[in-house]
């Protein structure tokens, strides 16, 4: 079985390894009860240190995917049923998108299809099942019927400018000012994302970010160079108490953050401390990204004002995204930029992509516009906030005593805090045997050892009845994983 | 009237200043005879020197938007009637993408809609009227019914896998080995350039390409800091002989090439040249970026081997796109690359922008399947051949002695190299009175005075007829062009 390292990669070889095996697992080349080659074997052959395949199998064991039998070796373990066998062409040299995973820092199986056994709370997108499809695809058919010619042109760099004139409306009703010129269409908030942190950040700067947070932030401005320093939060969101130290000990030229519905933790920053974040972040004259990924999917409470509304002096950028309140391979994002930033970061769309398809935003803004976007909201608001709630409720009754929930006024996401007893990378594996997976909370940290207790639930994307029972299964894994963890204390402390 | 400046773009300023004012002249904020601020007074207002404001005062006088009376000032000139005045809301603190040309290099109305009085040459891309709407129309049709959940989704990060399993089969048809592992789809070929320059590049480094080449690969490079340094060409493309010599004085860490139809001088490098290139390169362990832009638009003569398939090492990158072949504003692009570099490349494209639409990827393998791709590349092969001719023909009864125009074989562009005394800087202003315009040569050169007597003509663009008059045109600019200078000779030297 071949392996391939790439050397120059942030992934650290180890994950590598890691995710060639798990793959390999996945798709039923290895197979239960298969041995692997020993670690002093595998690391001759791959030129790397025994301590880095030590590392991946510790990984691959950690997930519940091989088994060591003392003195025997490493065996594949498979926590649920293969998938039927790959097509012929697909066992490649290399598996098909080993690093799909690793750039994902996910698990390797967020957004990508499970056996239908497996319930998964670990993907980050709302409920495909109510992807509008049918209404978009008759604006698609208007749009291709109508302006076919048009829609399928290059169009403007900065977006088609109806669509920025429309969002300038919207974002303007929800008090944040800003001009179809302010606003640049790119392909999914991602892309908005990658064109700051490119056209703000050098190699060795330094960047605030909440601790935790959204995964793909992370690994972007590492893959850059770029230093990352964690912001202590609480269930308010960000402590801005600790920013004056932060910004003087560390002088960053950036603060990213979630302040609505918060991936990983789905916490909300409350109002006081987003006035005194724009407030330090002006004195300090440091740029805020502000991420409103799923600002619009609020089942309680009142709307918070933006950061970007809050800065009179325009030293907020904000950044949104139709993927999460719509469907995401629209990719559609955009965000929202002062003259003094705006032709830098349009001049580098253009530069790495050109624009963004004029057929699929000529779609969007039709949507949008004939109020089907509006409809859509309430739907998946409604149908969210039953699920937060269905979830909310089997989470109460079925967690063992010790584990925290926060229950979030909107968005996708339910953050569980874990007892000492019941760590994740124990739960994990106990979580597959049970069919059922989520996000670690190790995702969505730098290097804290707190990680190990925490998970991330999607509440959203099952039905109700998948909800309950999905959560069953993740307090039995959770109970199961208590046990273990008395069992040891037992052998190593017989009383 | 407010002019934006960006002080750390790359695009100097006093180009900023030049397409601020152009934009209004165009869309008639300024009007016909307005008399401009004096450049001192400008450049106090502006804070910059007065040469930048002369320098912007004498671009604008180049394209014809500016007279300059002695004694008198500067006053603005419409070289072709006005558009329609903007609608209120357009008429912003600064005007609606301006940044737009300057990044693109181009004259700023390229690919941007012209009064239909304007035969426009300068686009870059095929002909509208021939994009297969209907066809295309039906395919997003019986996805969006047969698979919307799907399609709607994030999908797979290095692209829509039945896509690249097309690729990789059309790929190794024409003799470019090539497994759907080693297939990334990107949002156009754009973003495959810039995730080569982003992967490979760092600042400092140094890139050669040909001179002249494509103007955004040369920006793109030049954003990122990179030094490129220019291959000199000939009519079978670039001279390797020169290479040995380039690669020892520089030691790039990169060859960008643009090896069939070239834009923008129409011409093939030579099946010995390609081999010789492709040795020299992997004895200096130098990457080739081999942009495939049009390739498959060949109207007549054999097709010759592409890099990648004479590299036995895998030191090619293939960059393919269907912007030109099929239509832009799909957005699909791909690039071909070896496990040593793929999952760095794929990696970024996933921080990048994650994944290319979904809805897009499965519309057009549907469309390339079914066959409605090789009949669209017939139907665009024989159209454009006749425009070919058409052009040729029209330039060869209607140019001045002295032009060289060389007729390329396949492709969308004409390359005219003009006589000393057409330089171009002064025939563009005619050619707008004329209702006619093209591509500078300048935008694809760094900075060679060859530049001043080069322009590249799309002839793909417009209806045979339209082709002959837009010719007649040009011809009778030129004619015009060379009057000039002869009478401005006699003015300096009386006979
Ligand atoms: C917090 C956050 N920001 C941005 C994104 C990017 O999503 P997209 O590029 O689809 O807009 C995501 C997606 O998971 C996210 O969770
Ligand atoms: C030589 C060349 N390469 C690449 C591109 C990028 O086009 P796209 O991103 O639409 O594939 C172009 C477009 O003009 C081009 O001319």
């Amino acid at each position: 079985m071949h392996i391939p390292l790439d050397r120059h990669s942030v992934i650290p070889l180890y994950l590598q390894i890691e995710e060639t095996l798990r793959c390999a697992i996945l798709d039923g080349s290895l197979k239960e009860g298969d041995k692997l080659p020993s670690t002093r074997m595998l690391a001759a052959e791959l030129a790397v240190s025994r301590l880095t395949v030590e590392n991946a199998y510790g990984e691959l064991a950690a997930k519940g995917f091989l088994q060591a039998r003392r003195g025997s070796g490493a065996y594949v373990c498979h926590p649920y049923a293969p998938p039927a066998p790959p097509a012929a062409e697909q066992t490649a040299l290399f598996p098909v998108d080993p690093f799909t995973t690793g750039a994902s820092r996910l698990d390797g199986q967020a957004d990508s299809p499970l056996p239908p056994d497996v319930i998964n709370f670990a993907a980050g997108v709302g409920n495909p099942r109510i992807f509008p499809q049918e209404a978009f695809r008759k604006v698609m058919h208007s749009v291709l019927r109508r302006h076919a010619e048009e829609a399928f042109h290059y169009g403007d760099y900065c977006g088609y400018y109806p669509l920025r004139d429309t969002l300038a409306r919207i974002l303007s009703l929800q008090g944040i000012p800003a001009r179809p010129e302010q606003i640049l269409i790119t392909n999914g908030s991602q892309q908005a994302l990658s064109l700051v942190s490119h056209t703000l950040l050098r190699p060795g700067d330094t960047v605030l970010v909440e601790e935790p947070t959204y995964a793909e932030a992370l690994t972007l401005f590492e893959l850059q160079g770029v230093r990352t320093v964690p912001i202590p939060c609480d269930a308010d969101g960000l402590c801005v108490d600790a920013l004056p130290a932060l910004l003087a000990a560390h002088r960053p030229a950036l603060i990213y953050t979630i302040p609505n519905f918060h991936n990983p933790t789905g916490r909300c920053l409350s109002e006081p401390r987003r006035r005194q974040l724009v407030k330090l972040a002006e004195a300090a004259g440091v740029t805020l990204l502000e991420d409103d990924f799923v600002g619009d999917l609020r089942y309680q409470g009142a709307a918070l004002p933006s950061l970007r509304s809050l800065a009179a002096g325009g030293g907020v950028i904000y950044v949104g995204t139709f993927s999460k309140m719509l469907m995401p391979s629209i990719r559609i994002g955009y965000l929202v930029a002062d003259a003094a930033l705006y032709p830098r970061l349009a001049q580098r769309k253009h530069l790495d992509s050109f624009t963004t398809s004029s057929l699929l935003q000529r779609s969007l803004d039709a949507f949008v516009t004939v109020g089907s976007y509006q409809r859509q909201l309430q739907r998946a608001c409604r149908l969210y906030r039953q699920l937060r709630d269905v979830a909310a409720d089997a989470l109460a009754r079925h967690l063992p005593p010790g584990c925290r929930v926060e229950l979030p006024e909107g968005g996708l996401f339910l953050w569980v805090q874990l007892p000492p007893d019941i760590p994740v990378s124990r739960l994990m594996p106990l979580a597959w045997q049970q069919n059922v997976t989520f996000a670690r909370g190790a995702c969505f940290y730098r290097n804290n050892p707190q990680a190990e207790f925490t998970l991330r639930l999607n509440f959203s994307a099952q039905t109700p009845e998948r909800t309950v029972i999905g959560i069953e299964r993740l307090a039995r894994a959770m109970t199961l994983c208590r046990a273990q963890t008395a069992e040891r204390a037992t052998l190593i402390n017989p009383e």
